[in-house]
């Protein structure tokens, strides 16, 4: 985990970190003070060291000086996904075949800004959890249970057999997204690939595929802000 | 500009172009026969060359085998905007001290997807249009007019002298974007640099500061997803 958000959120969070290295070239600032108090409250050891070991660790990433040793990313269950919604009605993202981590991260920033319950990602073709998705994610992948499942298809019937509707977003569907009136029951809303969209076999399955309204000259959004204009008319129809 | 979409989008919009080159590697796609089409109806040469070529020409950025040779960008003027508004309220986007040319392009993208009659950045310290921005912009900046301004402060005051709202988003602003009044009127969306956010000067000159609802342990959104949903507000209070 690199940069100086994303690292205040890991140990903000309680994750493991097993060392913090901080860049000897690093300016003091509010953000870096409170990631050396969070980690001398949880005994986790900082190192200063020099910017290169820093810059080496990082693979690339902008790290803004401070790099987290953490364990790799543990994925969580429907169930613990299923307890966190508690009695209020469950609210999922899952992405249909999105391979850029840099959206995995970005939407699970938003899903965890509209207070979503987690996010479900295929285990195979699919972007995982990696060092640039929780970049992108600012920390958010911290709090927000990520579960992988091996078919996205047999996960959505499982939850739509608990009552869970699916949502596809679909750039080419007849309904738009202000006139469903699935949103305020529990809903895993469906997003998928940049360019291609949901899969046939995803649409299919979703209980109704909904757009949003488009008056430009392009006629398509960035799937991080697709997800993230759906999730916000999701928590304004629960509001 | 490089890219199926972009180099199509910019032959679709009229846009100068002066060559087309595409990679000898390149596959047949209903996109490219496209672009070969509007190529030849624009009267602009298509030179098949050596994928190395292209890559050097690319600089970086995926290609996806097809790459424009076009006049630097053409900034608008604000009487364009104006013109291209008519008699319909105007909506603008200004970026506050953005910097990085991936928003600017995401935010052009989303801006034309509402129907935004332009886009307002700063000529000094903010990211202007470059090969980067018209990539993330998938082709809207063939389309969407963008304004360079010597001082935002100077233009919003001059706009409201006009009778255009400044709306500017501020994750501290005690007003809900959904409790605004001054949406369906002629507005400019003012947003500021992630992280930063909006200066103080650009704050202190807008009408009404607004903020997107936040229920997660993070509490901000990247900077183009916060303006996608503000922008999407805009237009459902529109409708």
């Amino acid at each position: 985990m690199v940069g100086l958000h994303p690292v205040r959120e890991l140990l903000r969070a309680g994750r493991p970190v097993r060392r913090v290295l901080v860049a000897d070239t690093r300016d003091a600032s509010p953000v870096l003070d409170e990631i050396l108090a969070l980690a001398r409250r949880a005994g986790v050891h900082v190192d200063e060291v020099d910017r290169a070991r820093v810059d080496e660790r990082a693979e690339g990433l902008v790290h803004q000086g401070v790099l987290a040793l953490a364990p790799a990313f543990a994925y969580a269950s429907l169930d613990e996904v299923r307890r966190r919604a508690g009695d209020r009605p469950l609210l999922l993202v899952a992405l249909d075949s999105v391979t850029d981590p840099h959206n995995l991260g970005s939407i699970a920033r938003t899903a965890d800004a509209v207070g979503a319950h987690g996010l479900l990602v295929p285990a195979r073709r699919a972007a995982s959890v990696t060092p640039t998705a929780e970049k992108a994610a600012a920390g958010a992948l911290a709090h927000l249970p990520v579960v992988q499942v091996t078919n996205l298809v047999r996960t959505i019937r499982s939850l739509q057999g608990e009552g869970v509707w699916a949502v596809g977003l679909d750039g080419d569907a007849p309904t738009d997204i202000a006139d469903s009136r699935l949103l305020a029951d529990p809903v895993v809303l469906v997003v998928g690939a940049e360019g291609r969209g949901l899969s046939r076999l995803t649409a299919e399955t979703c209980d109704e595929l909904v757009r949003l309204p488009m008056h430009g000259a392009v006629g398509s959004l960035n799937a991080s802000v697709a997800a993230g204009v759906a999730l916000y008319e999701v928590l304004r129809q629960r509001s």
